[in-house]
Parts: C-alpha cells; sequence; structure tokens
C-alpha cells in the first residue's frame, strides 16, 4: 500500500486513505503473528491458509476505497476481483475516482496475478489440485525436499520474468501514445489477466488500433504459461514453446476462435473487414485469456457474435498463466478423453492411453481433472439459479456468474462490457465474491473448507 | 400403421396417406430383407442397427404427413420427434390437421417409448452403455446366455405393464371428461413422456386441475423405472420402490423443485397459492421426466420461475423408463462422484467407495458416467453454438438444444411451449433432428457413427 501512497503524495490527492488502511493492516498483521500454533502444518493447514489469505487481501485491500463512498461490501467485492485478477467493478463512473485509489484498483490485481503464479507453480502441486500434477510432473527431481529449494527458484524467476514483461509493455504503450500513469494501470491489469481500466468506456477511449493491438499482444503472452518462457530462455530454444501441446492447443483455439468471430462481425455486424478482424481477435484474446477488457461494447453485438464469446469464457488461459477459466490444458484432456470413450465403446477390450506432451496422462490425474470440471460447472450452474432466483435476468446470471468463476470480468445485459456490478442485490455480490475466490483457487482449495469432513476430523 | 388407418376409416377422413406409407415402408422391408449378411453380428454391427432404426422409424414414419402440405424435412423432425419421444413439433396451427394424423403423430410416440423401454431393458447393457451396466448388475444370473431367454421375457412383462398403466389412464382421463379421442392421444404422449397435445393451447385448452393432477401422475409414473414396478410387482412389495435409490431422488428432486417453483409463482407471478403449487408440481413433473405437455404458457413467467424449468431439463427421468434427460442415476452418481473428490482432496490416503443401492459402484462404470456427461454437455454446447450462428437467438437456441437433446419437447422464447419449431431454419432443424437421435440412443450408440474409428476398424 506504500505504491498508492507515493502516487496520492505526486497526485497531491489524500493521504488518509492509504495511511488508514496500512496501519489497521499492520495492527491486524501483529495481532495475528502473536497467534502461535503448537499443530504442524498438515494438508488441510495449509489449505486454509492459501483459502484465507486471498480472503484477508480482499479484506484489508478493501479500506482505500470506503473513503470514496463505496459500501465495505462493494469494497470488497472490488478488491476481490482485483487480488483474484478478475476485473469485474462496481464503480458506476471509474473516472471521477481520485487517481491514487484507481491506481490502487490496478495494483491489487498485478500484485494478485504474481501471487497466481507462485499458487500455481509452488503450492497447488504440493496440495495435488486437479491437473496441477501435469505441471509437477515435469519438475525433475524425485523427492518433495531436494524440489522446494527449487521451486522457490523458479517462482522468483518468474517474478523477474513477470516484472520484466511488465516493463516492456510500459514502454510499447507509452509510445504508442498512451501516458505514463494509463500506460501503468493498464499494464498492471493486462499482466495479470484482470482487465481493469481507468476510462469508462474502457480501451475503446483511446479509439487507437496500435494500443489495441499492443495490448492483445501482452495478453497473448500472459494468458501462457510462464514456467514455458522460464525453460525457453534457460535453454535458449523458441522451440520449447512451439513444441509444448497445451500452448499449441492456446494458440489454435485463438487462431479458430478469431477466424470465426471476425466473418460473424463482419455478416451479421456489417464492420469493414478491418473492423471485423480488430475487434475480432482483441475480444477473442481479452475474454479466452479472462482478462476482460474490452475495445467495443460487445454487449450490443448480435448473438451469433455473442455466443462466441461466451464460449470462450469457459477454455481461459494456460497453467501457470495469470489468465482464468478451466484452464486449456484441462479443456484439452477432456476433449481428448471424450474421444477416447467413444473409442473404447467401440474397441471394450483394447487399451489406448490418452498422451498430453508424448507421455502417457495417468487416470488419476484424468478423474481429477474431470472431477474438478464436474464441481466448477456445478459451482457455475449453482450460483446462476441463485442469482436468476434473486431477480437478475437470466442472461445476466448466467454470464455474471462464469465471468467471476473463470476470473474474467465482463458478461452481458446489466454486467455488460460497459455496464458494472453495482445493480447486482447485496446477496448476489456475496455469491459473485465467492464465485472470484472459487474460481482463484482452483475451485477445490475453496469448496474443501464448505464440507463438513475438512472441521471435523 | 394400420392403427391409424382404422382411425382415418373411422372418422371418414383420406385413407391415401396410410396406405401409400403402408405400401412404401413393405416395399423397402422386403428389399432390405433380401440383403443378406455373411458376416456374423459384432458389437458394431448391433450399434449400428439400433442407431439406424431409429432413422428410419423417423424417415418411414414421415410419409402421411407428406400428404398435409409438410415438407419432408419438417415431416422427419416430428417423427423423429414422436420416436424419440420428444415431443417438439413443428405443426404451426396443431388443430387443422385431420385427426388420423394426429393420432398417428401421438402413436409414433407410443411405439417409440416401447422402444425406448427395450432399448434400456435388454439392447444397451449388452453394448455397455454408460450407467446401463447398473441396470445389468442388478439382474442374477452370471452369463450372458443363461440371462437372454430372461430379459427376452421380461421385455414382453414390461410391455404388458407399459399397455396395462396405459388403459388406467385413459379410463381416468375420459372419467375426468375427455372425450375418448383426445384421452387416446394425451395416454399415449404421457406414457412415452413425449408431450404431443392436439390442442394449440396443450393441456391448458383443457382449464382442468383434476385432469392436470391426473396427467402429473402418470407422468410420474412413466418417469420412473418400470423394471422396478415389474419387480414390485412379482414381489408383492411396494418397498421395492421405496427402497430404490434412483426413485427415492427422483421423487426428492421433483418435490424440491415443485416447492422452491411453487414459492417463485406465488411471490414474483403473484398467482394464488393453488394456481401456484398446480402448475409448479404439473410443469416441473413434465419438464423433469421429459414429457413437455404444458398447462400454461411458462414463458411468460419470469426468468426467476423459468431458470428452475430450464434446470430440470438437465437432471431427467429415471433409467428403464420412456423419460429422457441424462437420467436421474446419472446426475445423483455424479454429485455423489464431486462429493468424494472433495473428501479425497482433504483426505489424500484414506479410499471411500461411492455407494449406490448400498452396493459399491465400480470405477469403471463412475467413469462411463462422467464421460457421458462429458459427451452430453459436448453435444448440447456445440448445437446451441451452431444455432446461434445461424441467426437463432441465444435464449431460444440454447433451450431448442437441450429440449431436443433430453427428448423433453418445449424450450423458451421462439420454441416455447405454445409456439414451434417451424422457424428454425433448415440446417438447424438438422441439427435438432440429430439431437433427438443422439439423446434417445443415450449419446455414445449415436455418436460412435461419426467417428473415424468406427468405420476404418
Amino acid at each position: 500500500m506504500l505504491v498508492p501512497l507515493f502516487v496520492a503524495i505526486y497526485y497531491r490527492e489524500p493521504l488518509e486513505p492509504f495511511i488508514a488502511s496500512i496501519l489497521v493492516t499492520l495492527l491486524a498483521g501483529l495481532l495475528f503473528s502473536r497467534i502461535k500454533s503448537g499443530v504442524e502444518w498438515q494438508q488441510k493447514e495449509a489449505l486454509a491458509i492459501v483459502a484465507l489469505s486471498w480472503l484477508s487481501a480482499a479484506i484489508f485491500g478493501a479500506i482505500p476505497f470506503l473513503f470514496e463512498e463505496i459500501s465495505f461490501l462493494d469494497a470488497v467485492f472490488e478488491t476481490m476481483s482485483g487480488f483474484t485478477s478478475t476485473g469485474s467493478s462496481i464503480l458506476v463512473d471509474i473516472e471521477i475516482h481520485s487517481r491514487s485509489l484507481l491506481f490502487w484498483r490496478s495494483f491489487t490485481a498485478w500484485l494478485g496475478g504474481m501471487g497466481i503464479i507462485v499458487l500455481f507453480v509452488a503450492i497447488l502441486p504440493k496440495l495435488g489440485v486437479a491437473g496441477r500434477q501435469l505441471f509437477r510432473a515435469e519438475a525433475p527431481g524425485p523427492t518433495e525436499d531436494k524440489l522446494r529449494p527449487r521451486i522457490r527458484e523458479t517462482a522468483k524467476v518468474l517474478w523477474k520474468l513477470y516484472i520484466f514483461i511488465s516493463a516492456a509493455e510500459v514502454a510499447a504503450l507509452v509510445l504508442a501514445g498512451m501516458s505514463l500513469y494509463d500506460a501503468l494501470n493498464h499494464t498492471f491489469t493486462c499482466m495479470a489477466c484482470a482487465g481493469f481500466s481507468t476510462y469508462n468506456a474502457g480501451i475503446e477511449a483511446f479509439g487507437s488500433p496500435l494500443i489495441e493491438f499492443i495490448l492483445t499482444f501482452f495478453m497473448f503472452l500472459a494468458g501462457a504459461n510462464f514456467a514455458l518462457y522460464y525453460r525457453a530462455i534457460h535453454n535458449k530454444n523458441i522451440n520449447v514453446l512451439l513444441r509444448d501441446e497445451e500452448f499449441r492447443a492456446y494458440t489454435y483455439f485463438l487462431l479458430g476462435f478469431t477466424c470465426l468471430l471476425t466473418l460473424v462481425l463482419y455478416k451479421d455486424m456489417e464492420y469493414s473487414v478491418f473492423n471485423s478482424f480488430r475487434y475480432a481477435v482483441f475480444q477473442i484474446t481479452s475474454i479466452m485469456t479472462a482478462t476482460g477488457f474490452a475495445s467495443i461494447d460487445f454487449n450490443l453485438w448480435k448473438d451469433s457474435a455473442k455466443i462466441l464469446v461466451f464460449a470462450v469464457m469457459f477454455i481461459g488461459g494456460c497453467a501457470g498463466s495469470t489468465g482464468g477459466g478451466m484452464k486449456v490444458v484441462r479443456f484439452l484432456l477432456m476433449l481428448k478423453y471424450a474421444r477416447r470413450e467413444l473409442f473404447k465403446f467401440i474397441h471394450p477390450r483394447l487399451v489406448r492411453p490418452i498422451r498430453f506432451n508424448n507421455k502417457a496422462v495417468p487416470d488419476d490425474i484424468l478423474q481429477s481433472i474431470l472431477s474438478f470440471i464436474v464441481l466448477y460447472i456445478g459451482v457455475f450452474v449453482f450460483s446462476s439459479i441463485f442469482l436468476t432466483l434473486l431477480g437478475v435476468d437470466m442472461i445476466s446470471s448466467v454470464t455474471a456468474s462464469i465471468t467471476t468463476l473463470g476470473n474474467i470480468g465482463p458478461g452481458f445485459n446489466i454486467v455488460g462490457p460497459m455496464a458494472n456490478f453495482e445493480s447486482i442485490p447485496p446477496l448476489g455480490k456475496i455469491i459473485l465474491i465467492n464465485n472470484m475466490w472459487v474460481g482463484r483457487l482452483e475451485v477445490y482449495t475453496a469448496l474443501v473448507l464448505f464440507t463438513s469432513d475438512f472441521w471435523h476430523s
């Protein structure tokens, strides 16, 4: 919180919000650090700590918002959206808020992005979250103890990479004509795949195809696996990227949906060829990587174009990225699994293993991916029904649910890209805050806290 | 086709449609029976025959419709909807059509219902379709050969039961004030969980709560497992039903959603308590069992009520019933699986088997159920996107897809309960015909025909 404090000093804006929240957070931190636990940390305790750290970050991070006439619930919504790099906002008029507060908002997203990378690379594999075992399988070293220092090292390298790419993006955006303040804000939320903007009109406010293409490029980078970049640099070989099956699928999905949307926009929305492509590539990359920037109000598009945007919400970015959604690797393995089952049905006696990156995928990993998907869809369906019962229309409910669960940002109708989540009833906001948290923690880590088994044994 | 011929004679309506179609069907039958195959029938051939029998029934059954100014595609849509007991219709004005044709339409559904029961009890278990193994596991007898005569016997008993319950329903409806013709038609489509009506306004045309409650009762019966009835009668013990886990879950789901919808209708639609319950219990039973009758135009309800109707579309009836959807047993096992996975995540070293009817469910059955669900949702998503790209609005596309795949009948918006499927573009109708077929054949049996593995090995 020191960083936005300096921003506030620079712009001569009130310092109280940040000073107050620094004091409260410090105080709470001191209090909690005095609680000493005599118990060894087990799987359960580790789970609880990871899950609750996001929750407490959202609560303490919300304090500065209270100074600008935002209710506590809305403020928690906004910071949870930031730290989980979702990008859904309850701000009705973004531009009336102080520069330091908006900077803090973007900064929470960037910090969240850092947290997500560590979560993926260092913490979740140890807890055995669905599909992360694939990630673990790639790391050399047979025992956990030998792995630990290596993983900590890796996390540090990944952070350096994250900071380096961020710096490159700021430079590119300034060269393309953005002010430094705007460039910093948009880089923060782009690298974290969050998608907050400092303008009500989002990226449309700049009206610059160049800026849009730069952002598209960096969204694409942020949505891919950071560990791959690390290995590509380490081995000085770009083929590491191109040989990775998830990266290839990610690229194909993006290209495929972009082509389809370009066609639909050209045919049904009567844009020029250039504009059809420009909006399509930006919007598909933005939504699939779960960034959520909007270069145009796609809520006004026809349903034929909207359904494609809706569809990519379920795919998401790569594992080990700051992106959201179900993740490309899971989606890919689900498709392979479905195909294998059809094969098994024709040839019941033949065994054909599913391969990923030329290695056979063990059955227990496949099973945990399938159950991840079942749980994910379950949370999505539950919150969609819940919101609709609260009186929100069906399209808004369904898209609000998936956009928060997938940590994307905007949905359709009343939660469209140029609208905001302010009009959702309070109970609905709580459900959506929960969705962001559950989605970011890869479902399991959060959901187990709701089971009685967790607390009673 | 002799039956509608007699109806036509009775009502002095033209006989040509049925005479012509009887001749064509006989001719084709003779032709095909001359093709003699020297190959032993294997899994693949059996699959192809089951899948294609529905397709050919739909094509030959369509002939009578051609005589009443219905295009071939629409006629196939209507008979596929009948034989798969879906109940979706392309008839713009039902009441202008001849009584013999409408009778034929209802009769296709009833015949389809008979076929579905044999499919479930006798054919699919042998082919190993997902989840049907559960059904097989309950039948005594260790080897397939010993089982065969028993299964043929069972199918006959089930048909007798089907005919007996149908007769009881006709009697009840006539006593409640329906004409014999209406009672027969509505019994046919009710027992098959199809939902065709002879009136444009569907069941609302009668405006009688008594008729609605009678239909609700018989829809409930038709949506449960017929083999259970058989065993209950055989053992002279009604507890067979109450002890069955699927039957219990089926009842709980129906009651739960009925209560919820009653509340929502009372609160958001301001009906009286009686009418809220009356519409809720009818509509939930009708949609969950995949019958698709409408006692009111639920398309005019608020989204809070509609989402509940939408939700039960995914559950469906019991295995071994004429109902559609994913089937209660699969839905139930999916929920148990998700719960078990959360448990496993907390206690990685503990093994807790999933139990169904007090027996542990083997892992391969669970896996095949999950892959069934993945494929089912895959087909649903694909056809929703496809329809939307053709220019149909999103709500209509999504509900048309699930209502045909689940063999339900009506959707929302342009395919609402008082509307029809006539306005869907031709390519969309083909996709929906395919959905009905795929859904009725439990996905696998139909989908494998689209794989290259099936044809090339």
